[in-house]
């Protein structure tokens, strides 16, 4: 039985900041711990710093792949605002520095968007396509990560055509997700959701490596219990990048997250 | 006659960095400096103390707006990789930190995408809205700020019924742009563009104040000559923030910046 979510991003206080103990169990493959998993461990210090109770806005650089188990998480606050605070923090192992970190937090209030985004058509959940449970039918030399064993992923067979060998012409993934213990999601959930997917050249028929080199995450509203939808969708993908665009919709159809992340393409 | 934008972004040397004379011509109005082109004299330091000709990937936080003339801009440069450098960077005043960026250099070739996302239908340039040249027209008590005169700013009519009074329910505005002096774009101009127009909640009619808070910017290859199209696009309006998604494209309407804010909207 994994650890669960709030476990694994859980901080002990430390001079200038915090440690943390990563969880292998969080990783992507070959050991390399999800990035959407890390800046949940950043965001969780940066709330505990902060008059406000959400993170609103996370923008990452990611160094290196931090070792599981133990981390630092260094914190700087700036001066808080009614309205929000901005402040840094990096992520860092024995190794040094691995994913610094630039951080706001406010308060989001339970209110209706006044123009909002309405979720894409998607498979029903009960239709859709388990990575855990099928792990038979992952690509010759690849086993499913730690994070689908985390969290509870669903391809929609629409995009999900790659695992069966037939690729699509668009780098587009999209998946309900819970996280597997039935914790619901909330902000901090959110984040890790951000970054969730398996990489969208994947849906292309490329899935190799594809290591992200910048992420920002923005928590938009609290979410309703239940699963997420979440899509990501590459845009243009060129000389070696992409750029995959994340938006994460509550079980009430609310945009409640969106992430977009520049990555390295595989060959 | 406003000075060049590569004059207005000029740097010199000085310990932990560089000195910029911050440009008050690149106002928004009110004397406070655009967004976009405060980016672009930090991805100019960037590039400078890096091996790699383009800045990539930038997130800033705008903690406060910094006071046009003397600024610092202090740069931290990570290792250097033979596919980009990972570094951070403070853009100052006498008044302290302003705006803190987290960037990444690489070198962009001049290739084809392999996949791409064409740009929008928008009225040819010719049938289109300079702001510059119709302040007479500005809503009461607006005046064309600084920046529309640096940024030759033609808005598609599509997106500038707010113009005239007559708002859209969309959060959208679209324009060609190009610098006044016919200066072609680069990737350090693009930096410039990802921030150029005025907030989408104008476009709804709301056109107070909109300070953004956190803006990553993507540069993701090498413009052609020419106007560049911007759109940008609010996706959800909420409890006094919105998202705006930035996309240029360049006269061959190749996809070649992006960028994404988290923004306080008008009342």
């Amino acid at each position: 039985m994994p650890q669960s979510f709030d476990a694994a991003t859980a901080l002990t206080a430390a001079e200038g900041g915090f440690t943390a103990d990563l969880d292998a169990g969080w990783d992507v493959g070959g050991g390399v711990l999800n990035g959407g998993y890390l800046l949940a461990v950043v965001a969780r210090a940066a709330v505990e710093v902060s008059p406000h109770a959400h993170p609103v806005a996370l923008s990452a650089s990611y160094l290196r792949s931090p070792a599981p188990g133990p981390a630092t998480v260094s914190v700087t606050a700036g001066p808080a605002g009614r309205t929000l605070q901005h402040g840094s923090a990096v992520l860092g192992d024995a190794g040094g520095p691995a994913v610094p970190v630039q951080w706001t937090t406010a308060t989001l209030h339970d209110v209706a968007a006044e123009h909002a985004v309405p979720p894409p058509a998607a498979t029903p959940v009960e239709d859709c396509f388990s990575i855990a449970e099928n792990a038979h039918l992952a690509p010759s030399g690849m086993t499913v990560p730690g994070i689908s064993r985390q969290v509870e992923t669903r391809l929609d067979p629409l995009t999900a055509g790659w695992v069966l060998g037939q690729p699509s012409t668009e780098p587009v993934v999209r998946a309900w997700v819970r996280f597997a213990d039935d914790r619901e999601p909330d902000p901090l959930g959110l984040i890790a959701f951000t970054d969730v997917l398996p990489p969208t050249s994947w849906a292309t028929g490329r899935t190799g490596w594809a290591p992200t080199v910048q992420l920002q995450t923005l928590v938009r509203a609290l979410p309703a219990p239940g699963w997420c939808l979440v899509e990501a969708r590459g845009n243009e993908v060129s000389d070696g990048w992409v750029d995959e665009d994340y938006r994460v919709w509550d079980s009430a159809g609310r945009l409640v997250a969106q992430s977009r992340q520049l990555a390295r393409t595989p060959r």
